[in-house]
């Protein structure tokens, strides 16, 4: 028995290399265990260079099949719209048994994009880590982003266990704490517990961006802690959420059409004074906290 | 000259020291510039006796009229709901020429529950301090809840400037920096600066809350950054919350519609797979949370 366990692989490349992908290569050069070589792939210079100079990788690429034939696990970190490019380029480049990985937000669409590029000797495992910052690109990235957070494993059928055990591996030698599902109720529950509330908080921006000039700038004045709270998730990256939204489009529209109904209903109860509906739904929102709270996520 | 500036009042009264109304009184108690007496009024027995226990008046009392009585200022901290039938007790009581003021969140329909108590000779300054927490109670104040904050004062037409410098004063002296409006556009602006964010925190959780049983509990189990963020919003206390939403109820349903109808759109873009129109949504959340951040908002 060694003193320091081997690392996970020989060889892990990152192909995106922002908030999640430049925070996963901190993380693999802080300790050493993820993986002995860490590539990182981009096809923006000004990226690569930030990666370099952030020391954070062994190579630095836009040759993304030349890393991938050389990698045991490939890691996809790319907006979810470009996985199935992506993908498609690294596939067919990968060594038989090595690992397919990405982070994509969303599910079900950024399988249904790689599915076509699969080879049956190369065994793909889609995760999802559930942290961010409202920062994205290389400089966002830190070792710690992924503590005590959850990342989402949705295994195909199909895969061997082997696969999807590395990679759970890989997520929990990151900080995480993993749970498997599959990729359909992944992202009904991603539609609401993040992209619906994203949603709303760039639609309340563009609502106060659209008042009269002199409310307008009153609302810059005098933001509330409500609204402030709002622009914070508003400010998130628009590439980003476009392609989520897009991608999750039919749990995100169910979710908010849900959602609209109550906002409906709840117009309604203030126009009629309905004070016991509006007091049982600020109820609810107070025990929905309460849980939270002693479930330690808030 | 002193050393020492005098009191701004010689007895100032608290109505409702629950988390705004302690907040003053620790302010007052702080440094001693507010007032040389400071009184406590509560017809809650619990509240009285946490108030005694704080140590943050020289008096604490459920007789209104007799504190109202010996007061050059009253200040009305209690539920917008409340605030007619409290000013119906307290003015009646006051000396001439003391003044009276109040902290609701909505201005007009606290002016109109005000209005036919007002006597002539007892000034009245209406004013809303722009400041709070999700809790509520005496234990929740402290003397700093409105360092660099705003506070919003809408002076009715016909009232003594002294009175409105007066209450200027008092709010800067507690730390809050002021401005003057009508209650009309305060209403508008607050609707959608804090009004609106509030409803859509509840609205959600309630949306949630509401989910089938899979799907809640691990809503509450993967709570995302969005949705903690709007649970903690949310988590504010329900009566009033309801008497704000019933009391400022054309400018919050206004505000609210236009929301809806953004909401609207954003979903249809969604559904048409409208890339623009959902990038420019986003963009301008990002742009607003830009200003906020040059102005030192947020
Ligand atoms: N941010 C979050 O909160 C969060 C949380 C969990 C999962 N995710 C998911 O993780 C993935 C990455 O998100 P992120 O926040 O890390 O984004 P990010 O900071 O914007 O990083 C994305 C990186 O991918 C690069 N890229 C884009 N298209 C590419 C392509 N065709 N080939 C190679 N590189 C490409 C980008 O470079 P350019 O900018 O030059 O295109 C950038 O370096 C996304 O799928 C996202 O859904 C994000
Ligand atoms: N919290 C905020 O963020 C915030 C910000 C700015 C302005 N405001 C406004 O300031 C006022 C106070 O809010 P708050 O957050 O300080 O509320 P709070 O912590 O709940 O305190 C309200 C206090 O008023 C008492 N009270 C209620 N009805 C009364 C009555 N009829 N007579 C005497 N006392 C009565 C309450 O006692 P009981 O609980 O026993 O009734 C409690 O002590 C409200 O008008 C609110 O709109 C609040």
């Amino acid at each position: 028995m060694t003193s320091a366990a081997a690392p996970l692989f020989e060889t892990l490349t990152v192909v995106g290399p922002g908030l999640i992908g430049a925070s996963v290569l901190h993380r693999g050069r802080r300790d050493g265990t993820l993986a002995k070589k860490l590539i990182a792939v981009d096809i923006n210079p000004t990226f690569r260079e930030r990666v370099r100079q952030l020391g954070i990788a062994d190579e630095v690429t836009d040759d993304l099949a030349g890393a991938a034939a050389q990698s045991d696990c490939v890691m996809l970190c790319v907006p979810v719209g470009a996985m199935g490019e992506v993908a498609a380029t690294a596939i067919p480049a990968m060594k038989p048994g090595a690992i397919l990985t990405d982070t994509g937000s969303t599910k079900v669409s950024v399988i249904d994009a790689i599915r076509p590029s699969l080879r049956p000797d190369v065994p793909y495992v889609p995760a999802h880590p559930m942290a961010g910052t409202e920062y994205s690109g290389p400089d966002a990235g830190f070792a710690t982003l992924f503590d005590n957070r959850w990342c989402l494993l949705t295994p195909l059928d199909g895969m061997p266990d082997t696969a999807t055990t590395a990679i759970t591996t890989l997520w929990e030698l990151c900080g995480a704490r993993t749970r498997t599902m599959t990729p359909e109720h992944h992202d009904r529950v991603c539609a609401i517990v993040s992209h619906l509330p994203h949603l709303l908080a760039f639609t309340i921006c563009g609502t106060a961006d659209d008042l009269a000039d002199e409310t307008r700038s009153e609302v810059l004045e005098f933001a509330a802690s409500g609204f402030r709270d709002f622009t914070r998730i508003a400010s998130s990256d628009p590439i980003m959420w476009r392609d989520i939204f897009l991608s999750n489009r039919e749990a995100v529209l169910e979710m908010l059409s849900r959602f609209l109904e109550d906002a409906q209903a709840m117009a309604r109860a203030i126009r009629w004074g309905d004070s016991d509906y509006i007091v049982d739904r600020i109820e609810r929102g107070r025990a929905i906290r309460r849980s939270l709270l002693e479930n330690r996520q808030a």
